[in-house]
């Protein structure tokens, strides 16, 4: 299929990175030793996120695309969240090797790399943006563009303004097909059907009241809000529709069938994403503090900040995880009509 | 040595450790798979905090005894230390197999448990007290004493009158031979020695003084109520001595001197020991949020709210991390006199 | 639902968990600090096997009805089997924990424990027994039995003779419908269907065989062994049948088929088992040696032999491992009729 | 210090490292997905890689000079030991995001990469090198140089000639002052000092020979060779002296005495590389087996065998391993003299 030879280190372009690591502490003639880590363990993180990004954007790209439930795409991105939870993973454990540095060994050129700060890694900020965390939500906004340079605001700025994989996964959501639905929510009073008769959700409506203890009582308002509006609807700063909402909860409730097996899948790996995410920024946060400690002014402190805040604001798919409180008992749920069972299934 | 035979399945009491699981679930007739991992996990955690109480305890009674210079047992407790932080990630890795089971999954039998809680962990709650956290710094005092029977809180409370390891640390750190002091810190002025001589704090702080940026400045008056003060006093909330902080100060600038490097070795295990608890509560925090959800006012989302808030204010060595914000640079550290100097290596 | 309340500690049944450590070495007063952790390590091993025991025997009864292309039961059986992957991952975790003990502090107890010996886990054998590993194929047959009680063995005997999970999946395998095969592969001949027409394995075999360099051509003489055999027939010492083989690859090549998802994860995570248990035995053989050393004609060195040989001859699933041998690019398969593509999707 | 102010991208060299990934099959307009995580894994090995070599290169150069035991040197060695260990357990974990491409996704580009195979990384080869692997001793000795470039194969020989840290390692051992040695071990007979009195060794092989059961008595033999032979004499392809390895068993046997405490941690950080190796060694092979197979004749079938036959043959520091079995209860421990107490404790 080719003709030319291959060889690894060409092929690797081991000359390019093996031969990007330059020690300011060696131009200043007073080696660090330990500046040569903190290098290489930014570069490996950098080289990980293009690749969180590269299969991000591979997902997004499919997602665009009506998919077809014959077709394999939405077993593809399952594998690819997945593969991302994998190397997050991974780099949540990396941030040991960070810590084998000491606060001691940290100082040796600490000052040398003013104003340097790794809050200006535009790929991380980019997976954030296209995952769908939105400038308005970030913490820090005036923090953040002012440390990137003006090309690297505009990728993000880029990001920010494409679909976004939330709300792709809100458009799939919506054009789920498998359960029945009145045809009209924009009306739709007293839960009921069409025709007068309770719908599903009706029903489910009322099994979870049932479940309610009365200090629980609040929650059914928080229900009516997410789930029983109009079907574009989204509840204040929400990414999701009513719709979509629907949807979600149904794949949670009934996973088990065939049809909503890989749908359950995906909405599990998009939680797994976001969990990772939280615990690298808990962890770096740690690590930070560790190395850096706390003094006043300085851009150590106020990352440190920085993280904290941002470890509450910046999940992205917390609609999703919100859902886990509208569940109810499998020996609960009401019943599905013969009709829908099928819709579920494989072809007999 | 012994004549008796020992065999596996009697020296590990199997019969009591494998037939200590009973579902509620069956009790009921309503057999839910997944409690039997419930119960298991929380056993295996149990098992774990029995040890990590074992090496505490042992720790401790080391520490009871002035610790001779030329004595095995620093490197034995430091040992042991790092056992605990091995123990603990294990711990966290362990969260994964939690995480194993869908919020749907937990509530097949979540009804069935109230109100067992994972609160009522005695034995977490003693390392916390043995570690050295005081009651009166315990987020959710009512709440914790509320679950827990009359004798579990018993032995809390025994663990918290006795000598915590940070009063330990604290004494030992104070008994540290190898710097030299002025004679009266009592009446201490003007950071001179006895004789009118500088001495090497009176040093030190100007070093540190002088690696203050202008925004940093606030930071000297914390130096001067932390390290300058009479030898036993502390700081507002605090645990550690003057004398004690200035110990740990200087085992931080000096570590690689022979005589300070299992000090040292022992002052970082004990920040691992913080960072791999206070990561566990987080991990633990959202592995709760994931499977639980949180419905008003039932016991998983107020154990929601009581990790977070613990994370925050249940760090028990705070002040051996904080010493990180008042190192300088190795190479503008003050020169030691050869006296030190001698001190601080082996026998010529 | 249930009146009783509920405590922790019952629950959980401490009383047992706790109280069943009980070191020789305090016996004969001569207290090794470490035997402590040997104790609880095998504890806290035991009772994880009794949780993998326990997702396998509900895999195994699942298995043994015939599963229905509607039900949600192979997504249990994925689920369940992901489970254990996640257990042992923490296993092998969990020795680290181990390898906090040193030589010396093991000597200090180690012959107090006579005859006792970690190859007296009849619960790990019987995991292995379950799976599908058969006596016949154990290394050091003798030395289990005699190291075991005969009702432990009665136990490991028992799973030997039921169905294993792996004679199971050949079961399930072979009941697969959804690809065409000649009606009577018994007299077939020349790879052609019942009507002359080339089948698809006939024109897979031909693809395959192109793909072969020189050097490789010897793999085509085992592709007809293994997969162009009557039905039911097994190559030497195999367990999968010609016909289950058959399906196996076919799930593996067109795995993004929305039917062929699950059979395809749930193959992955038979690797997944095998792969663990093995990375198990490799770190369990390097910490025996390591800890224990090789004295000659005692339980370590035999126990590390036994370890070393075990590594090869017990994986369960290699057949469905060696597959990976026989696929061809994707680009390169055979196309497939119209009517297979509609049986491998959903209902339209 | 610097005037120049250093930016996060231009600091890390983002533009080569994030512009380093060209896909063959990109190139051959046959995209295939995975071979960006092919290429950004390797690449991420080979910065690891680079960062291990340079904290090895750190530690040989500091065991050229003769340390002084006051000098802070071992701690700095035994620290960047363990950061290898660190380093070595991410590049283990690093498997897991390799082993998300399954065999299919592999086949979509492995042919386009021939004749390029992982065991063409330079790097690692000069790892294993500079630890103490000699070329007479490596597996595939052929082989392994016709795959790398001669400017390559350089290195690898020039690290092979240079004295090894293992090398150093002996030197260090032979130069340990600590304990009290017969003068002249060349003429040494019957284990007697130079004035008829027992020597240390002398008593201590009589408490081994006691040590052990009949079935053991071997052992004897090997004791002799290894540690009473004249000073500099090595047992058959050994690279540790009879006089380094009788200091090595000394600080193993009494590793609490302060002064052999980093000693300790130092030997102990070498096995754990071993350790790390060995398993990376393993799950490498485990992987390339699950994704590549064993075609007959092929670089994947070849590469496991490699991997296989190294697993044994690649462990540098076996003898220190070894002295494992040499061991001996601590209450069985020959008596120190008080001169040997006073030689192995601080100053006082």
């Amino acid at each position: 299929m080719t003709n030319k030879a291959v060889h690894y280190s060409d092929y690797l372009q081991l000359d390019k990175i093996l031969n990007a690591q330059e020690l300011e502490s060696d131009k200043l003639s007073l080696h660090a030793h330990d500046e040569m880590l903190f290098i290489m363990i930014h570069q490996a993180y950098e080289l990980w996120f293009k690749q969180v990004l590269f299969e991000i954007d591979s997902a997004i790209a499919i997602m665009h695309q009506p998919m077809n439930d014959n077709s394999p795409e939405l077993q593809t991105i399952v594998h690819r969240f997945n593969r991302c939870v994998t190397i997050l993973k991974v780099l949540v454990h990396q941030i040991d090797i960070m810590e084998t540095m000491t606060p001691m060994d940290f100082l040796d050129f600490r000052d040398m790399l003013r104003p340097a700060s790794g809050f200006q890694s535009w790929q991380f900020k980019t997976i954030e943006a296209k995952l769908g965390l939105k400038f308005e939500h970030r913490h820090g906004q005036e923090y953040y563009t002012a440390q990137l340079r003006p090309q690297q605001v505009e990728i993000i700025k880029a990001a920010e303004h494409e679909k976004s994989l939330l709300e792709l996964v809100n458009s799939w959501l919506e054009r789920m097909p498998f359960f029945e639905e009145p045809e009209n929510w924009e009306n739709f009073k007293g839960l009921e059907g069409k025709n007068g008769t309770h719908t599903y959700w009706a029903t489910y409506r009322e099994c979870y009241r049932q479940s309610l203890s009365e200090a629980e009582f609040g929650n059914l308002a928080y229900f009516d809000d997410i789930f029983l509006q109009s079907d574009t609807l989204k509840t204040e700063n929400g990414s999701l529709s009513a719709k979509a909402n629907r949807a979600a909860l149904f794949i949670m409730l009934y996973r088990g069938y065939p049809i909503l097996q890989l749908p359950f899948q995906l909405l599990n790996s998009l939680l797994e994403i976001d969990e990772q995410l939280s615990i690298w920024r808990y962890r770096h946060m740690s690590m930070v503090q560790r190395i850096i400690g706390t003094r006043l002014g300085t851009g150590g402190s106020s990352g440190r900040d920085y993280l904290k805040a941002a470890l509450d604001k910046h999940y992205i798919f917390k609609e999703i995880a919100r859902l886990t409180s509208f569940l109810i008992e499998r020996r609960k749920l009401p019943e599905l009509s013969p009709e829908m069972e099928k819709r579920l299934g494989f072809i007999k």
